[in-house]
Formats: C-alpha cells, structure tokens, sequence
C-alpha cells in the first residue's frame, strides 16, 4: 500500500510539475490563472479516474469528494493550487495532494467514516499576484468584498473580479459576503502544508504539528524626531539625538522581547528597516530624524497587545528623556488564529506513535488554515519539513517527509471520524 | 577712541560686505578667487591709508606690520579672507579687521611693543571650494603639497595650482614643502573668530576663550553583518539581526560617552549616518546588514585613542555575543591642537577684567589657528558670540560683540608685549 501510494505521490508532483515550470524557471501557477487552472484539471482527472466525485464551489475552488459522501458536515483536507511567480513546486501543493491520497485510501481500505471527508484545493492564496492573500479561502468563507474584486494582477493588470469570472466564480455573491459553501458543512478543515520556516530541518524532524498561526501588529514606518545640528557645536545635554534615541529604544525592546521569551511567551519582534534621512544625514551631523519599521508576532493577541504597550511605554520615556517626538503611521494588525487544540493534540500523538517527536512548530507564515479557523471552523495543521525557504525555485520537500506527513493525517482522520 | 574703533569697524564690514556680496544671496569670497582677492585689496587700500605696511607671503596672503616693525620675532594675529559661497560675511573676516584695528591703535597710542605685532590676512580657508581646508595658513607652514596643488575647484574646474599662481604664489617652493615665512618670524599666533557654535549665545557671554581645537576619529562606513531571514522562520537564540546588534552597540557607546563627560572628559560622538541596506531590507525580514558612521571629537589625542579602544572593546563584545560581523573602512584621524595655556589663561583673565565671565569654549569646527599650533607655533583664540550658525547667509554678529573681543585681544597683546 506504502508502495502505491509512493508511486502516485511522485508522479503527482512530477506531473504538475511539468504542467507549470517556469519558461525562466522555477514553478508559476497564477492565481485564478493559467498554472493553477491547469493543475486543477489534472487533478480533476486524477480524482475521476479514481472514482471520485469532482465539484466546483462558487468560488472556483475544486471539491473532491468520495461517492460515499453522505452530504453532511465534513471534514476538509485543504490547501491551494496557486504558487508565486518563479516560486517551488510544493507550497500549497503539497496538502491538496495529500488530502486527495487519503480520499483514495480510505475508498481502496472501503473505510466509513463517521463524517465525510473531502479535498478542497484552493485558488489564489498567495499574496504576490493582488497583493491580497487567501483570495479562494476568504471568498469561500464571506470575506472577500466587491473593493477586493477591483485589485489588478500586478502582471497583467486585468482585475481580480474578471479573473474570478473567466473560471467560473460567482462574484455576486462574493460581493454580497455569503459563505460560498454552506458553514454547517464544515466539520472541521485539515491542511498539510510545507513549513516555509527551516525550524523542522534545524530539529530533524520529518513533520511538525501547528498549534497556531501568528498574527502580527505592524508598524510599517515610525519617524523619530530630533534636532539637526553640528557634531561639535551641541553639548552633550542639549542633543536631540534621534540616532541615539532610537538604537536606546530598539536596544530596550529587545531586551523586554527577551524577558518575554525567557517567559514562555511565544513572541517574535522585528525593526527590519531603519535609517537616517539622507536628505539631510553626514557623519559630523547630529542625526535629526531616523525612520523604522517595528513589527511584533506572536500566537495569542493578547501578547501582541500587552507587548505593544510596553513599546509604548519605553518611546514615552525616552521622548522624555531625551525630548525627541516619535510618530507612529496607522497600526495594522492580523489575528493570530489558534488550531483546535483537541486535534494538535490528535495529531502529535499519531505523529509519536509513528516515531516522530510531534514537535509543536507555530507557525510564522499565514495558511488558508488561520481563515477557516479565524470564522470559526475547528482547524488543525502539519508541517512538512522543507529545504531552501519557500517561494523560491530551490523550495525542496522530501519524498518521505511528505509520505510521513500525510500517513499522519490519514491515521488522524481515522481517528477522529471512528 | 572706543567711537573711532566702532565707527572703523562698522565700515569696514560693511565696505566688504558690499563688495562681495553674492549674485543670488548671502556672501561669497572664493578662496583664492575674486571675492577673496578684492578684499585683500580693500583692506590693503585702507592699511597704506593708515600708514601701515603691506606685503604678502609666498602663498598670496596678505602682511601688514607696523612702520616701525623690528624685523625679528613676532606675534601674528590672523585669520582667513575667503568664504564658503553664499555664507556670512564674518567668519574670517572679523579676525582680520580686529587684528588690524589693534594695529592701527597701537600705532595711535605709539605703543612700543617687545616683540613685533603683525597682521596676515589667509586665503583659502574652507574646504567648499578644493575640498581642501586652511590651504593658506598650510602653505605657509609648509604642510600643503604637490598633490594638492592638482585638486579642481568645484565650480569653476581650475587647478588649485592655476589659482595660488593667478595671485602671484610661488608653487615650487609650496612644493618644496618649505616654509614660506620663515619659522623664526612667529612669536605666537592670535585669531579671534566668530564661534561656529551656539554655546556663547546661549550662555549669552560675548566671548569665549579658546583651550583648544577639537581633534576627530572617524569612520565613515562601518558595516555590520548578521544573516537574512523571515522574522517569524528563525528563532531569537539563532536570529543573527544586524539591527539589534547595531543598536545595542549605539546604546552601549552612548553610555560609555555619558560616563567620560561626568567623568570631566571632553569628548563627542556622533553617529551620523545609519541604514538598513533598502535593496534586501523589508518589514518582516530580519536585516542582515546595517551600515553606520561613527566619529568622535576631543581636543586630548589620548582621549581619541582611549575611546576608540573602548568602542572596539564593544564591537568585540556585540560580535561575540550575537555572532555578527563588524567591518570598517579606513580610520581617518585629524589631530587636536591645544591652545598656548599662558595665554589662554592671559585671555581669560584680560575677559574678566572687561566683565566678561572668561568662559572657555572648546572648537569644534577646525581653524587656522589649528595649523599654527600643529607647526609648533604657540597660538590662542577668542571666539565672538555668533547668532543662526556659520556657512549660511544669515549668520549674525553683533558690533559690540565683536568691539568687545577685540579689546580683549588688544589688552592681552598690551600684556604679553610689554
């Protein structure tokens, strides 16, 4: 059986691969575009000639199911077809394929589960094409709206909205904000997916199971403000240093953020830009403005919150301290989205049972998985480990990693719908 | 008398204001140029008026001596004719109407001095025009050298070189490296500037009395070099973050330098410059590369030296503790040079005398009187009470300020020379 469904996984992926190689290189299925309408047809095909039922939602997701289907709520395996320009072969991939194995195998071992199990593989998750993430998820869910319709492909320009027409979707209803498969058909949505960050391979573990996907609280640009003037002409009490007022802070929020980690707190924070203004910077120059970016992820909004507060807190004191002014533009925040824990907790003990150490491995990256959960729906996910990053032509996954992942899921589903 | 000496000086600064006020705006006397050399004419014009004796050097600086001149030792008050383009119309050319005004009074009190007193008027003393500074006094000293008679004007592209031999320079003894006074003339230097800084104005004093002239060490590139990655793929103990190392590096030299000013040390730092590198950098990635300058001012060489070692200490420390990498490009040094305390000391004590509180006021910016000190010349300074900064149109200095240092510089020439 392990041989079989080897054999199928490999060629799957080598399959779709062929469809959507990069003329350049690498993998590109568009989303609602060329390469992710084309991998749906072959795996549209694949499901038929396996005996599956194949349906589309309004959306222009695809729908597998078992001929057994008994039309109530369901489980969902799930993930998206699309990929970003030039990117790997297995983000997104990965779970849809997954999902549709274990739909076969549960038909070839003739298993009844107590609720349905289906695959929805889902359109347009990545951001890089709309700038506008989980576009198939959220409009299956309610929350794609009419202003998200009129986003243009950044390529080819044409609109969101016309690019969803041309497969099928049914953009009044997105613009009405229905859910474009009933709510009471979820009994809960599964994903397997790749884990974009390398946390897996540093452990040297196959998979990992997510308790949770990480929100984020951002500010893209925060201006410090100063006072120009001369190195040498200012004493040392009288600058208004914004260099040295904005390394005081970073280098104070740093040390909080490692209280919260010594903590137990699941918290990650960023100043990825920073920089004086060079209008008007020179070495011999008292810096008068530096701007930077903070961002701050974590699992649980609650941590989010009270961290921000103690940012807060330490640009007071020193806008005191050393009388500069700080100027924050508009806060954007994404709800971390927390796993059914029931389930996290299903699946890291199949994953121990398998020999693997079900590692908790949060995820850093958001997932369609964190739209379902967020409107509701129990949801739970694996991690594949994966080599090289992700969105990038060298993006790797192991054969055997991906096998494990999904024997997991599979003997999880048994377990969850015995 | 004091209304003969105001009435001079109004019209002296006010004839050359008017002769080389710019096109567009504020005051431009281009060094070893036009505006320049017109106002050496003007103050040689009034000079013979006054019954005093007109020369110039080997550089194309302008002389005036007394008639009865001893030919020996002397003591030289000085300062520089030229003018950064569209600048003020007092920085240089006080020192040189105040020197000469002593002149012309010690020749109406028939004052006879020990050692002779002198006036030289120095060209090319900003670096705006050849990117070269104190070309003039340089020259004299014997400091300025082949190479630099090959720099190009900014603006008008002609060779350094061209320009000293359009005012009658004799450049193959400037290449000779030869003194072009002979070293055995000078007694002492004596310049009074205005103040570059504000201190003065804000301590609302005059005047100031000049210890010394503050040294730098700077780099003007260092790069600190941690690892990209995707904030929320790499855990803090493995984060390599050029932003968090650079600014715990800012804040720790930040620290040290609050510690040697309580500690009674003079010394500046600044970092003027700061960056993330724009072509990787983004919101959510951690920076993997933080450019930055660091440079220091003192008027003591061992305070340079000392800090220096302590920052690199810090380096050393930060490298280690979070596996970063700091580069530096070259260390250019310019050395302090310490006013003649004696006569630092007389100065004061002449300001006191007058009302004044004598305060000492350290130079940031670099001054002829620098050169002189550095060539083994005893040399001291007065600083007048500037207003809205140098280099700029609007820079500002009251009459009286300037009468009132220049009493001070006379009676302390009185002192020294009796």
């Amino acid at each position: 059986m392990t041989d079989l469904w080897r054999e199928q996984a490999d060629k799957l992926f080598k399959d779709i691969e062929a469809i959507s190689r990069d003329s350049h290189e690498g993998i590109t299925r568009e989303t609602y575009g060329r390469g992710e309408s084309e991998a749906i047809s072959y795996l549209a095909d694949f499901a038929l000639t396996h005996d599956l039922v194949v349906e589309y939602d309004r959306a222009g997701n695809v729908i597998f199911k078992r001929k057994s289907d008994n039309g109530n709520a369901a489980f969902w395996y799930g993930s998206h077809l699309d990929s970003v320009p030039q990117g790997g072969n297995y983000d997104g991939l990965a779970g849809v394929i997954a999902g549709l194995l274990c739909l076969c195998r549960l038909d070839r071992e003739k298993i009844e589960t107590t609720h349905s199990v289906r695959v929805l593989g889902l359109r347009g998750e990545e951001s890089a094409w709309y700038g506008k993430s989980y576009i198939g998820s959220r409009a299956v869910v309610g929350t794609l709206n009419a202003q998200d319709l009129r986003l243009k492909n950044r390529f080819s320009k044409r609109t969101l909205g016309e690019a969803m027409q041309a497969v099928g979707a049914d953009t009044d209803a997105i613009c009405r904000q229905e859910w474009l498969i009933d709510k009471s058909q979820f009994a809960g949505y599964l994903e397997v997916h790749i884990e974009q960050a390398e946390s897996l391979e540093r452990m040297g573990q196959a998979l990992g199971i997510v308790p949770g996907i990480r929100g984020n609280l951002r500010h893209n640009l925060i201006r410090c403000l100063g006072e120009d003037g001369h190195s040498s002409a200012v004493a040392r009490e009288d600058r208004h240093d914004s260099v040295f007022a904005v390394s005081e802070l970073v280098a104070r929020i740093d040390n909080r953020w490692s209280e919260y980690v010594a903590g137990g707190k699941d918290l990650v924070v960023t100043v990825g830009t920073l920089g004086t203004n060079a209008a008007h910077h020179a070495v011999s120059r008292i810096p008068g403005e530096v701007s930077f970016s903070l961002e701050m992820r974590s699992l649980h909004q609650s941590t989010l919150d009270e961290f921000y507060e103690v940012a807060l807190a330490e640009v007071k004191a020193i806008e005191k301290e050393r009388k500069v002014r700080f100027e924050f533009d508009k806060r954007i925040d994404t709800a971390p989205a927390a796993m059914h824990e029931p389930w996290v907790e299903t699946f890291v003990q199949q994953a121990r049972q398998q020999g693997h150490q079900g590692v908790r491995t949060p995820s850093g990256a958001g997932h369609d998985a964190a739209v379902f959960a967020n409107a509701g729906i129990p949801s739970a996910m694996i991690f594949i480990r994966n080599q090289h990053g992700s969105h990038n032509p060298n993006e790797a996954m192991a054969l055997d990693d991906f096998l494990a992942a999904s024997e997991v899921l599979y003997l999880s589903t048994l377990e969850l719908t015995s």
